[in-house]
């Protein structure tokens, strides 16, 4: 099949085997996958990964493993990213993220969406209502990362949230947390990826115009930069919360006392629920659209990758349907 | 007034004038004072503080300045040491320990505890039943921060906690959160100390002999240390909670990524409620009497200050009842 692989570096190959699953797990033939900043990280050696990249990805399933599940045959899906044991306290609470034993398609130990067969477990898919375009379900997976900060905080309609950062996970947060009715502020350094936000009722800032106190309930910090944590503890107030998205390999001088004297609390928040996030888009709650600079066929995946390092570019998608 | 004074240095004075309490405020004779690691810090120059240090005291209402709380003249108490304006948003809120405005008893802006007398507010006072030693009362004010863990993270019975740092304050902690029922492990470097916890039913291991799994739903990091953070975010559980009591000047790298993966939530934390940690002691559901290491009139402070900065120390009270 084709799949774009990452071994030393990027190759873009038609003769990758296809994936054979394990009983439970489905075979879905992709449509549509996207390129995520993980993916980026991923070229750099994150997680030292070897295979087929891609975590993003809306398919139609083409077969089942097993005799459960066939209902699913034919269906037009997305697909949560861990696949847990089963059998674990993880698992066994719902939280197959936790997993130890975990599996992370396109990132850890099961190759991903960047080829025309990836392979899941049933559990892990999530049907997509007709009618909702490939190119907006696609974003289902990062906008469930959005959705994990509901999911772990409860941001009050009264309260007031900054999230830090006008990458996609920044603009995505602040959109999802937006339809809280919290008064939710987009803190950014570029003009052009905020407007997207203010075009949907979030407040957008740019970093040299913020007035800088500790004025806000919650604070997301998706800045992608080290630093984040201590710019977003000293924009906290007293008692509130931040909300840790970045992953970098870099470490960070960091001076804890704030955190400690004004009792802030600090939440590490990753992958999230799927479901939410595929109402939010299937609604348009989240308009994703703005958010696409690209959609490349696979001919053309070197030239996708090429964008998607690009330092204004939004969301670069690989198109497997032709 | 006997005071201890800190300001190029720490000197011992008897000529300190009395504190002129506002309206509203108490005049409390001291009768013991505790001497904590902040006040050492405070030598070194933590806060910028000039004045009288303590903020740990047991003592009797001398006079109540206004006409509101005379019932209170003559009565024992212990006191909470924030004092805020009472009119913004978290005093409102009952959380007076982050009033923007507020003053700290023998930290910030209001002279402290290691004097003949202090002044506070009659609404931070809290009465001492009868029975309860001196030496034990004042421990209110240390163990009150313990609790602060039990104020801000749901602390299940069913749950393993971890707290590291065999120090006063991790010692109280770990016997706070025992009462809970929960299996709470003390992780220190002194088999003496450790042994005052282990006698009240905590288990207590050498930090050379911990298994370095992830074992712990909750982690109290209480070490003094600023890469407590880090070691505490190998201990924790996948979900679980990091509770941070370390305060210090240093900085420190941090890699934040595994806090961001497992979505741990850390929770920063120190002043306490005083009414469960004056029950504990006065029930003896915590005894805080093997963490007496001497007791020393004011005609021997800087012999006290001087047992207190030695590595074996635990808590060096001031007497001033003579």
């Amino acid at each position: 099949m084709r799949a774009v692989v990452f071994d030393s570096g990027l190759r873009s190959v038609t003769n990758h085997p296809e994936p054979e699953p394990a009983a439970g797990e489905a075979i879905v033939r992709v449509l549509v996958a996207g390129i995520c900043k993980t993916d980026l990280e991923i070229t750099k050696g994150y997680m030292g990964f070897r295979g087929v990249p891609g975590h993003e990805f809306v398919g139609v399933v083409e077969r089942v493993e097993g005799a459960g599940g066939q209902a699913l045959v034919g269906r037009r899906v997305v697909g949560e990213i861990n696949c847990g044991c089963g059998r674990c306290g993880f698992c066994v609470r719902g939280l197959k993220g936790h997993c130890p034993g975990r599996t992370v398609l396109g990132i850890h130990g099961r190759d991903g969406a960047m080829a025309d067969y990836l392979s899941l477990p049933t559990g892990n898919l999530l049907e997509v209502p007709e009618g909702v375009p490939d190119e907006e379900a696609v974003f289902t997976e990062p906008l469930a990362a959005a959705f994990e900060v509901l999911e772990q905080v409860h941001v009050r309609p009264t309260e007031r949230v900054l999230v830090m950062g006008d990458g996609k996970l920044g603009i995505l947060a602040a959109l999802a947390l937006n339809l809280t009715g919290a008064s939710v502020t987009l803190l950014g350094k570029h003009e052009r990826k905020l407007a997207i936000a203010r075009a949907q009722g979030v407040g957008a800032v740019l970093l040299r115009d913020l007035k800088k106190s500790r004025d806000y309930d919650v604070v997301v910090e998706a800045t992608g930069s080290a630093g984040g944590l201590e710019a977003a503890v000293q924009l906290v107030k007293p008692r509130g919360t931040v909300v840790l998205k970045t992953t970098v390999e870099e470490s960070k001088v960091v001076d804890l006392t704030p955190l400690v004297v004004d009792e802030v609390t600090v939440v590490g928040s990753r992958c999230g629920p799927f479901a939410p996030a595929l109402k939010a888009i299937s609604e348009r709650g989240v308009d994703v659209r703005p958010l696409v600079t690209g959609v490349f066929g696979f001919d053309r995946a070197d030239e996708a990758f090429r964008l998607a390092v690009e330092k204004g570019s939004m969301k670069v998608l690989l198109d497997f349907r032709g």
